[in-house]
């Protein structure tokens, strides 16, 4: 087991008593996170249509950012010599940066995946490249990110044989990074592989658990599994972790699933659910998710949300937003994406308030009392008008985040 | 000649000496706003990819929405049932909306032209709709903007016989806009035509100067003559507008016209110019402009104008604001139009001070001692790219706002 003094440190604050919730605070060199936390998306060095400004009115605490598309564009080299990726993209809060391991494993075509490490083509044009532990970890040592994840192996959750040979790859690679890393202001977190298989997740949390991380993702969650199986694996693994280091699920980011998941003792979270939805004009309310293209919002005058604090329910309509949204205007997609995350934001903050009260089953039950998940067929939708509009813009098709059943994945 | 009180008045405070510049204030029932002023265009409803906020912020004072645009969709009828233009779009200062008249004469296909009015198919749905003088002036009261244009007809500014008839009827119709007018709140503006000849325009500023109207705005500059013929023209005409009453030239918005549109007595000013240009990423700088996307900003760590004091200069580097436009992203469209707003707006202010401590020449000499004019080969590149990517958006192809030589027109 490698010890090492990490620059990240957790300091536990309040474990709940009727569910497994946990409140803590986690310390940075750039500033402090109070959790459980939901980390808004950066992908491309931007959270979507949003400004470090707002970010911090939003009193978002730590963005992610990623390795895959960094590297590719604009490169790590270009942004370590502007001063790294907090001064490149204006924000002085805490990063933390995915390995772009499930990015490249989403990729579709030619790859190789070798003990070495794997390669891949670029989805933005077609060259080729290859992602060694010790490549992902010197790449994000470039970027600077206060928080650096392992490359892994993100297998499809349903095939027993191959989830255990990645599984033990992911381990490997693990024990690269760790050995590979030397940055002294950043930090490493493992990542837990093994799909849904409860003999692997349990072998992959006590090997990545006993490496000495600074924190532990689960990595394999998120990715096509239902939302039981999800659950069902979160109550079985979350507590394998460490305790006294943050435990980081993947890719989720909806209301219904954050809730259920800080209950089970994760602290951190990271979705682009929250921004794409946004985007596709779908916003949150504590009801459910409301599509504002529909129709029936044509001239209702109501905010999104009549308690909302934020400032698009401050100042806008419903049917303004979805003028704006019909008329394919861009501020749709800011005002929207300004909603969706104050919504997730203020949902942690009050379950953080809930967690340190001892009123987290209490929270939990009220939250399911109004929220009504989205089905399958607005999920679906949402998906597929997604992937038409990603064409239609020449955007990446490649999956920009670890993702929910929204995931273009 | 009709005698009317109007809700606008306009207090003259200074002309300068040297050349014909003036300083003054139009007082408006959303606020006072100080001229020579820019105001920026919300065609529908939005100023692209900027809100209300970050408008009062730039300082802005008045912008524009547009009549065509928001009669096809979201339609006058629920505009007025959400409390008008001003509240539906959450922006509390003055609004001025243009008549339509351009845009309906830039649509191509379908259309006829008789004394009554203009019908024309929509740019949205095909569908067929006919704009009289007193349409546009009901749509414009519903609208609830603080200053409304009569309908026009902006005709091709090289074909004689043909303006001489468009004018006649851009008369006859400006009578009957202000026989149709009623809303008190609202101040009603005229506009003169008669293209690039001396005579038409001689006329034309004498019939709709007599006419009793809030303002007098140019209306058919700008729309394709050569800029030698644009402030030739200006010389003219603006002279034989009343001097108290403000002056409005349409649809112009580069730096350098704006510099020169001042020192010839003009008051008031929009374009789409800088935001259009800005979502292209091109930049105003003193120099000149500035097209983002060229490789030679890849590594460059300053920010787009030195000595500037916009949210994007004091926080972004030319770098990242090149990977934002190579990577699609949505911010790039934001921060280069808070520079460019803020260019344009600052230029302004400028240009009032020194109209008021009599130093008007001297700001010119200066402005044109650093910027250097775009050249054609730019102009055009930005044009076929806008054109390009309009296509790819699906976006109206119908002119937003009279343009300069820019324009999609």
């Amino acid at each position: 087991m490698t010890t090492r003094d990490w620059a990240v440190r957790f300091d536990l604050q309040h474990t709940d008593g009727a569910t497994l919730a946990r409140a803590g605070v986690m310390h940075t060199p750039h500033g402090a996170v109070a959790t459980p936390v939901f980390c808004p998306v950066g992908t491309q060095a931007t959270v979507k249509a949003i400004t470090p400004r707002e970010l911090h009115e939003l009193q978002a605490s730590m963005i992610l950012g990623n390795t895959y598309h960094l590297y590719l564009r604009p490169g790590a080299e270009l942004i370590a010599e502007l001063g790294g990726l907090h001064r490149f993209m204006g924000w002085d809060g805490p990063i933390l940066t995915d390995s772009g391991g499930f990015q490249v494993f989403s990729l579709e075509g030619l790859r190789r995946i070798g003990d070495d490490g794997v390669v891949f083509r670029s989805h933005i044009d077609g060259s080729l490249h290859t992602f060694t532990p010790e490549l992902v970890v010197d790449i994000q040592e470039k970027l600077g990110s206060d928080i650096a994840m392992v490359l892994d192996e993100c297998a499809e959750p349903h095939d027993y044989d191959y989830l255990a040979g990645a599984m033990e790859r992911t381990h490997r690679w693990a024990e690269r990074c760790l050995a590979a890393h030397r940055r002294p202001d950043q930090s490493l977190f493992g990542i837990v592989q093994g799909g849904i298989h409860q003999d692997l997740l349990r072998a992959s949390a006590e090997a990545i658990g006993s490496m000495g991380f600074a924190g532990h993702a689960i990595g394999g969650l998120s990715v096509g599994e239902s939302k039981a199986d999800m659950l069902r694996i979160l109550d079985f693994v979350t507590p394998l972790l460490p305790a006294d280091r943050p435990r980081y699920l993947m890719g989720v980011g909806s209301p219904e699933d954050l809730v259920e998941g800080v209950a089970r003792g994760v602290d951190i979270f990271d979705c682009v659910l929250p921004t794409r939805l946004a985007r596709n004009g779908a916003v949150f309310t504590p009801e459910g998710r409301l599509n504002l293209r529909n129709a029936v919002h044509r001239d209702d005058p109501r905010p999104i949300q009549e308690d909302c604090t934020c400032y698009t329910c401050q100042h806008f309509s419903r049917a303004y937003l979805r003028h704006l949204i019909v008329a394919q205007e861009m501020l749709a997609a800011r005002l929207n994406t300004l909603h969706n995350l104050h919504f997730l934001l203020d949902l942690m903050r009050r379950m953080r308030v809930a967690i340190l009260a001892g009123e987290m089953e209490a929270f939990r039950e009220e939250f399911w009392e109004r929220y009504q998940v989205a089905n399958a067929e607005a999920r679906e939708l949402n998906r597929s008008r997604w992937n038409s509009r990603a064409r239609r813009d020449g955007a990446n098709d490649v999956a920009t985040s670890r993702g929910d059943g929204d995931s273009t994945r």
